[in-house]
This record gives structure tokens, C-alpha cells and sequence, in this order.
């Protein structure tokens, strides 16, 4: 356990009394599941008592942290990326895809499918260092903007989601984001946006490599696919990136039904988190059918699996940040 | 005593006041070159300084934390998973390679090249979640003994070197393994031995699927190499994992060249460490000629790189724990 972990941890007793936790959710069973459950898991006398260093915790990106509506940001910021290298050099959208892509017809992208999106990724992701592609991600989330709320992306993120954070770690939680986006877009924005670290980011990820370029040693993107931390591959991901199975997993799509299921099945006490996105005035509505952020299987399966359902547009008192 | 260094002293955790760090190194150059660097990295008052969220120190293992003469301890456990395999059932050794593994015969083995390695390892190291896996090297750790010393495994490991994880964690480092031994493997006693817990272990990586087994949701470890963290992939392991480049590596062979040169060439105080294994009598003696854990052109750079080198017999009063 690190130290900062440690001091959390001592602290936590002061910090509830300090204030209420969770003030932008709604008084009522969702609120009280979650109190009681965190709760009963950090208190040395409960039956459900967590030790610290076991308590993980691991939360779904897009849609969960951060909307993802109406296609996910971190496509949005592979189209102006395209863009601004087709500029610099006419002869980069070389494809039918790199071209779409660089237009900034993101309907002509996604109706390339799989193979058309991974293309516009990969090229867009790659040909610099880690440190360097992170740095420009920050910088596009400095400015870049939704196209329907006119807010900031970055502005973008969930008010009750960061409290829910907030109360996690102040009750000794690691709380670690585990995500089908990339990993190194979402660590240049994480630590400051969620208080969550580099280190604490799962994801997806691209291909790397150790190269020294005019003597400069570095990590170094390529263009091809590693590893999906989607669907399946997010227990795989967390099994691999943390080693050990989280007591609380929050998501909201069927792409967290395996990383639901399978912290779950753990032995002892487990909490299930899934928002539904029942919100179309302060956010979005959707569930099914959408092309974005499927809910489905995921629905079906939360009340006879008795997983707790967040109702945005009941459970929520406000969706953003001041 | 100035007021910077007061409240650093205050702040630092009273394990580190209450005794002399490193009592197992020798007064000497060594000794002070590692307390010097943690001093004026942890100082609010050094230019030196590093904030304590940057502060990551990456070790490797084998060779560098525990011992790897005659053959990396891991293969052993191959072996004697294999053996154990083809006992209880006779045509589990259906190849040359397993058949070799299973009777134990190392030459053999090594003889049948990378392919043949990779396939003993690949065949004793999956079928089975990855809890049960670290569970079988747990059990196989508290038992196996080197056949040379006749200690056990896990108790080959270096008394310095614990003290110095001790310091550095003392001193708000956060202590990585980044071994090109297998996570799992590893992940099954670094927390017990080093105090490393396993969010904290970079390592090889087979492949692994979520799958429900018999109704329980389980990741299964595969028989296929997912990636190598050695050489170049050192420095990919750890942007993939730490997401931040280290402010100390600490190494003993050529695998861990990549991972130095990568740390060092980072802006601001860098530590290098090269473990050089000088001492005969008192645990093994090799270097550029050696099949294991090979230091010929990590040694050539560490002179012009201004790298540390730590010669075993010189600097360590001491090697085994108690």
C-alpha cells in the first residue's frame, strides 16, 4: 500500500464527518446502496469488511466518467487530428477513410466499419512518442467543444460520478478507470479531470515500441491495434493491469457486462454499478438501440444478477460540474 | 536545521527516522551515491527535487531482486509443473519439448531453442484461471529448493535489496517490478517477499480470454506469448502500465538496457542502478560470457552514461536475508 493510500485510509473517519458524501445524488435507494455498501466494507466490524489494499475499484470511461454521445470524443479527436495532418501535408489521406476522415464525415467513417475506424486510429495515434501524443491530446481538450451543448468535452464529465470518486478514495478505494477507450488519450486528461493517475488507467492500446530516434531514446505509437479493453477484454485487462479482482465495478453498456460479471463472482461482498442514461433533457436517453454505448444484455441481466441500476434523470440532482 | 528540511523530516514516515537505511551496504561510493540521490530528490529544498506523485522507481527481478543462476527459478517451476502433468496423465508429454520438461532434463530444453521454451512454458502455465496459477506457484514457492545452496527459492533473494525498496518507499517512491519473468509467476509472492503488490508488477504476459466456466466467470490463462517485457519491451511495459517514465531503474544485464537508457534520458535527476553480479563465495559470478542474465554491453555504457554500478562483493555486506 502506498503511503498516500495509507494516509487516505487513517483520514477516511475525518473526511465523511468533514461533509455529507454525494451531495448532487438524489436521497433514496440508489444513494443508500452505495453509502451502505462502502460503509459496511471499510468498517472493521462488519461481516463485510474489505481490507485495504483489497479495495479496488474500477469504472467504465465513456458514457460512465464522461458522456459519450452522440459518437465517443476520442473519435472526435482523431477526425481534427486528421484534419490538421491533411493540412500539413496533402498527400496524408491517402485512403478512402484517411480522406473521409480528414473531411471530418465522421457518417462516411463509421460506415467504413471496423476496419475503416481502425485505420483513422492507428493513423492519427501514431509516429510520436507517448509523451508527445498525450501532450497533444491535452492540448485538444483544451478548446475542442460538443457540437450540441456548445460545452467543453472535458467539461463533459459526470458531477455524481466524481463524488462517488471522491468518497471511494477518501474511504481507502483505489479507483482505477478501465475503458475500450485508449489508454494514453485518456491519461492525458484522467489525473487532472478524476483525480485518477496514469498508473490507474486501463485501456486499450495500440501497438509501441523502444526506439531511439537522433539519440533520444523513447517510446514510440504505432499505427497497429494491441490489445481491446472492451467487452471480454476488460477482466482480462484488469487481470493483467492490476492483478486483482475489484470489489466495485461501475459501467454503463454491454461492453462492461464481462467486467461486471466477473467482479461479482468474487467471493465476499461485490457492488454492481450501471447508469442508464435516462436523461434526454440534461443529457441523453438511450439504452438498446444505440449505436453508441449499448445497453442491452447488460439491462437484462442487473436485476436478477441484483446489480444496482443508477437512473440518471431520477437518481442525479445534476449531471455537470459548476 | 532549515525549515525545508525540517518539514521534510517530519513528513518522512518514522520507519526511516528510526534506523539507518541500507545496513546491509558498505560504507563506500555505492552507498552513497543511492542515499544521496533519494536525499536531493526528496528535499522541497533540492533543485533536485521530484514531486512525490513522479517519484517511480523500476526494479528488475531475476538476477536483480532474487537470484537467477543456474537458469531463471521460473523454468524450474516449468519443470516441475510438467513432471507433475505427465504423472497424471501419461500423454501430456506428447512432444519432444514436454517430454524433455517432464523428465526434468534442462539441457534438453534449452537445447530445442526458443521455440521449445516458450512451448514448456506455454503448456505449464495455462489451462486454468489466473488465481489458481499464482495459488500452484504459491504452494510450489514455499517448498522447491536450488540445487546448489539448497536454500528455497524464495528465500534467494537480496537482504540490500529489500532495504533499499524499504528506503525508497520510506521515501514516497513507488516500488515497480519490470521483470522479463511472467506477471502471474511473479505476482504470486512479490507482495509476501519485496513488498511489491501485484498493481505494482510488470511483467511477460501470456494470453488470457474471459470465459464462464461451468457458470463462473473466470480469466483463463492460454498457452500463446501475449508480450516479452525485456529489452526494448521494458520501456513499453512500463509506458503501457506506469503510464510515467521512472526516476530510478535498477538492472543487472543487457535485458534491462533499454529500460535504463529510457529512464536516464528523462529531463531532470535520473538514477541508474546496475547490479553486478562479483561474488563467488558468496552467491554466483558472471557477467559477459553468462547463457543467464548476460552484462556485457550494459556494462560497456554504464562508465560513459554515468550509470551505478553496484559490484556485489564490494558493496553488499551482506547478501541473503536472516
Amino acid at each position: 500500500m502506498r503511503i498516500a493510500s495509507l494516509a487516505a485510509a487513517l483520514l477516511a473517519p475525518l473526511a465523511a464527518l468533514a461533509a455529507e458524501p454525494l451531495p448532487s445524488w438524489t436521497d433514496g435507494p440508489t444513494k443508500t446502496a452505495i453509502l451502505d455498501f462502502v460503509a459496511a466494507t471499510t468498517d472493521p466490524a462488519s461481516p463485510d469488511f474489505v481490507p485495504p489494499d483489497d479495495r479496488i475499484a474500477a469504472f467504465d470511461n465513456d458514457g460512465n466518467l464522461w458522456a459519450e454521445q452522440p459518437y465517443y470524443f476520442q473519435l472526435q479527436f482523431a477526425l481534427d487530428r486528421a484534419a490538421a495532418l491533411a493540412e500539413a501535408d496533402p498527400d496524408w489521406a491517402a485512403t478512402p477513410a484517411l480522406e473521409a476522415a480528414a473531411a471530418g464525415d465522421v457518417e462516411a467513417v463509421l460506415g467504413g466499419g471496423e476496419a475503416a475506424l481502425l485505420e483513422v486510429v492507428g493513423a492519427t495515434h501514431s509516429g510520436m512518442s507517448v509523451e508527445a501524443f498525450t501532450a497533444e491530446v491535452a492540448a485538444w481538450l483544451e478548446t475542442a467543444t460538443h457540437p450540441e451543448t456548445g460545452m467543453r468535452y472535458r467539461d463533459m464529465i459526470y458531477q455524481p460520478m466524481l463524488e462517488l470518486l471522491d468518497h471511494l478514495r477518501a474511504s481507502g478505494y483505489a479507483t482505477y478507470i478501465v475503458s475500450g477507450g485508449g489508454i494514453d488519450f485518456i491519461r492525458a486528461y484522467a489525473e487532472e479531470a478524476y483525480g485518477v493517475p496514469p498508473e490507474q488507467v486501463v485501456g486499450s492500446q495500440g501497438a509501441a515500441a523502444f526506439e531511439i530516434v537522433d539519440g533520444v531514446p523513447q517510446v514510440v505509437k504505432g499505427p497497429d491495434l494491441f490489445f481491446i479493453d472492451d467487452k471480454g477484454g476488460k477482466p482480462v485487462g484488469i487481470a493483467r493491469h492490476i492483478g486483482r479482482r475489484p470489489v466495485i465495478a461501475s459501467g454503463n453498456s454491454d461492453g462492461d457486462l464481462a467486467m461486471l460479471r466477473w467482479t461479482t463472482a468474487g467471493a465476499g461482498p461485490r457492488l454492481a454499478l450501471l447508469l442508464h442514461h435516462t436523461d434526454a433533457g440534461r443529457e441523453f436517453a438511450y439504452d438498446r438501440e444505440s449505436h453508441v454505448g449499448r445497453l442491452d444484455e447488460a439491462l437484462d441481466a442487473a436485476d436478477p444478477e441484483g446489480w444496482t441500476v443508477i437512473d440518471m434523470a431520477r437518481d442525479w440532482r445534476r449531471v455537470w460540474p459548476e
